[in-house]
């Protein structure tokens, strides 16, 4: 389990996250006018509307020498609007309160953005292209999990959650903004009710309690180290509340006060929607204008991707951030995965690939072994994969669903997995000869990667492809079992020499023996 | 070899492309003032300009009750301009000249477009967001092959070339605008000299007489019922004449050159370049500016693509009509294959998947066996794929490089596949629940075709999947063996009835024998 420490470097871990989690509203961290680089400042303005307050315009001006930042507030009740910022650089900010609202309008002040504390690296970005790394270079390689409705539960369940991630290799978690109609929930609702039925809501009206829990999830995770993937929309309403059908001028309300409320959370990624492709009642157009609207009002930038059933939308588009694919045939093989980074040149996140689980569903009934391929082949291709299963872990449901705890075979193998990428140099895992069977991720003239899959050869012949190789180069060989999570280094070297126009071999030392058992793969490094 | 009498049917053949390849500059097709719907009419215009005659502007306009269309005009040498035009409706057009030079300009007469001939079914384009049809609605299968040089070989060696043709199930041909640097080719270049250097060019000077030939090669293929691929640039100079790194202007005037002369001409296809990322001297707005000056300049809109080496050109741009890919290792798994499409929504056209032949470079040396399979596997996943081999056919070269004569394997059998593949409903093949490894091609209750490729199954288990069935559909069966080209029909029909939630089978008849040799296919017809 070597390399899955992170919780403990951190020196954060599950009580900070715990105590986000039953906290109240959330508060600038520290002193109120002192916030770490990449912290969350909060103003919080008191006042008194005439009409709606959630109809209020009111925008923080952050100024730090020549740089200015505008970071839009929101209304969260008894009479109390809130703008949040996280300080890109340290030193002294000021900020000005512009409102339509007199009681706020000008109302103004001070923060003195810290050195980042223990754990704080910033919030993630892409990196070179295909990866990711947090805004101090230190390198982000995702390993998410999904558990929709992890966020609608109640107290107790949320605290199990965030104990299981705190004790999992999970990186990212991806979760619903509204609930999930076929999934338990508390009965708390994003907006006022407008009458007796089901979908009945006045959609001028957020309520704050609702919110101010994603709040805390969103927090407790950036205690944990976790990514937050908030999921704007999905389609799983089953025809009870509608939120999968609101007016365009309701969905863009709800994504200027989400990311008004979230954006300065330094964990958090914006996932336009889950399965997009099955809200029939919205068409590209209506995904276009959401994201940019997002990609305009988020004074942060955060990534921005969407998830897709059976039709991919346009990640060519500039205001993706990276693929967020749900395709479990495509890591099945790596030569598939490839092509998606091919097409796009963006980072490549297979946010679905089928679950871990018993269902009778094929799209939830993967064994441990082929979850953990998904991941292998992921990333000899270069491209990172995420997790869930569907095993039930209570008479209520399974981690997909709604959290708790995991009881599949994969989770402690992603640890084992997480170890080998994350010991790969910066950015991360290349392709190696792509689109010519080598099966092999790494950087080319330093690390090769040969994962088999369920093949379960009793050889391999080490032929290392030539690019970045001219003879002399000494490499040592390690014999890894994905499953059984050990790693075996070979006594000596293997020194390349070429061996025809396209590899380089070891000539007195040809082949490596396996153990014809499945799920292996051979690592070689250079000395 | 059913399905493969396209020459016959069509009453042109040989004879008339061979007058083509002959002819001197092409003429209006019939009585100058009559030409069939999509033929190729020319207005030849004499004129004495006082400068370069390559200078002056010339512009046709068309006018059909309220239809107008502006066709540019190019200077052929010897004095004469000439302003060519396909008609894309039949009956009286008028036509002006525009020009810049006096002589020129204002000059007008009259056509008359007839009903289309035997064997003209008008320019293909794109149909059903992955396919291709005709303009008369005929669908187009493409079933593409690639000669780079066989436009720059001897009169002799084309007639060969379009012999070879001819006999072929071929439908498309590839084929460079400018010279190979390692291939043999006619001393004729495309521009005039302006010194001694091989490089010594006047890039403001054409030599009619190079893409006079060019005229003649596409007349023959027209003739023959094959699309030309025409590929403006490629990286293959060698370092010799410099057409790989011409400044822009010199590009952006060559491609407005050979658009005036080819467009009108219904089989043109535009192929912006072979390998263009391998064209070092170019950048991606180089191509983007390209691609967009074709599509302003073409007033007959032909398809539009790009091929490339190691990186994929954005398809996504809406001036890419198809994709052209070369990945050989795409169309080695049809899983692979339909990526493409998924990512796009474009017809993929896999147009260089490696070669047949004999060659050490692992680019040119696929077995027939191999060669064929690319064809299978691109079909069942929806897309197309093209052919050539690297087998020499003379001491010259091979067919890829020279044209010439077909020596391998696999042409005989893609006449075969092009039965199948034409005996299937418009618009095609269609990938059959993707992702899934059903591997399964066709039309969702209609049509199913499963290619083992290098499998050798003794039997396969006739489940289909759900989508379009309802039970008590008849279905018949072909074992079709793709390498020896044979289809057997089962006896009997196969009535579908559910099996599981995910498919349908017949309880009484629940597999099909197969041979336990590879190549094997199997066809499941609807009755």
């Amino acid at each position: 389990m070597q390399g899955f420490h992170r919780r403990d470097v951190m020196g954060l871990g599950l009580a900070a996250a715990a105590a986000a989690l039953t906290a109240g509203p959330a508060r600038a961290q520290g002193a109120p006018d002192s916030v770490e680089r990449w912290g969350l400042f909060e103003a919080a303005l008191s006042g008194r509307a005439p009409g709606n307050p959630f109809d209020v315009t009111v925008t923080g001006v952050f100024t730090h020498g020549g740089r200015t930042i505008e970071a839009p507030g929101f209304y969260d009740g008894e009479g109390v609007w809130r703008v949040r910022f996280s300080p890109p650089e340290e030193g002294s900010w000021t900020w000005t309160i512009r409102s339509d609202l007199a009681d706020l309008d000008g109302r103004s002040g001070a923060l003195r953005a810290t050195a980042p504390g223990q754990g704080n690296h910033g919030p993630v970005a892409v990196a070179d292209t295909f990866h990711f790394a947090h805004a101090d270079g230190t390198p982000y390689r995702p390993l998410g999990t999904t558990s929709y409705g992890w966020t609608h539960q109640g107290e107790a369940q949320r605290l199990r959650t965030l104990e299981t991630l705190a004790a999992s290799p999970f990186n990212k978690i991806r979760m619903l903004v509204f609930p999930n109609g076929s999934i338990p929930h508390e009965p708390l609702f994003p907006f006022e009710k407008s009458g007796p039925g089901e979908a009945d809501w006045d959609f001028t009206r957020f309520n704050p309690a609702y919110f101010q829990r994603l709040d805390q999830q969103v927090a407790a995770l950036m205690a944990l180290g976790v990514q937050a993937d908030v999921i704007l929309f999905h389609p799983y309403d089953e025809d009870r509340w509608g939120f999968d059908r609101m007016p365009a001028e309701v969905d863009d309300r709800v994504i200027r006060h989400v990311v008004a409320r979230l954006s300065a959370y330094r964990n958090v990624w914006w996932s336009m929607a889950n399965e997009f492709d099955i809200l029939e009642h919205k068409t590209d157009a209506d995904w276009d204008r959401m994201f940019q609207l997002v990609r305009d009002v988020d004074p942060h930038g955060r990534l921005r991707s969407i998830h897709n059933w059976r039709r991919i939308y346009d990640n060519s588009h500039p205001w993706v951030t990276h693929a967020s694919i749900q395709n479990g045939s495509a890591v099945v093989d790596d030569a598939r995965a490839v092509i998606y980074r091919d097409v796009w040149y963006k980072p490549v996140v297979f946010d679905e690939v089928r679950y871990e689980g018993t269902m009778e569903d094929r799209w939830g009934n993967l064994t441990g072994q082929e979850m953990t391929r998904a991941f292998w082949e992921g990333l000899i291709a270069g491209t990172y994969v995420g997790h869930s299963e569907t095993t039930p872990n209570s008479d209520a449901g399974f981690w997909l669903g709604i959290g708790g705890t995991l009881v599949g075979e994969s989770p402690a193998r992603l640890a084992f997995f997480k170890g080998v990428m994350d010991a790969a140099p910066a950015p991360g895992y290349e392709p190696i000869d792509k689109w010519w069977e080598q099966h092999l991720g790494g950087k080319l003239g330093r690390l090769y990667l040969r994962y088999f899959g369920e093949d379960a050869p009793t050889e391999w012949t080490v032929d290392l492809p030539r690019d970045e190789l001219e003879g002399g180069e000494r490499f040592e060989v390690d014999v890894i079992d994905t499953w059984a999570m050990t790693i075996d280094t070979l006594p000596g070297v293997f020194t390349m020499a070429r061996k025809d126009r396209y590899f380089f071999h070891d000539p007195a030392r040809l082949t490596v023996s396996l153990p014809g058992r499945p799920w292996m793969a051979v690592r070689v490094r250079r000395v």
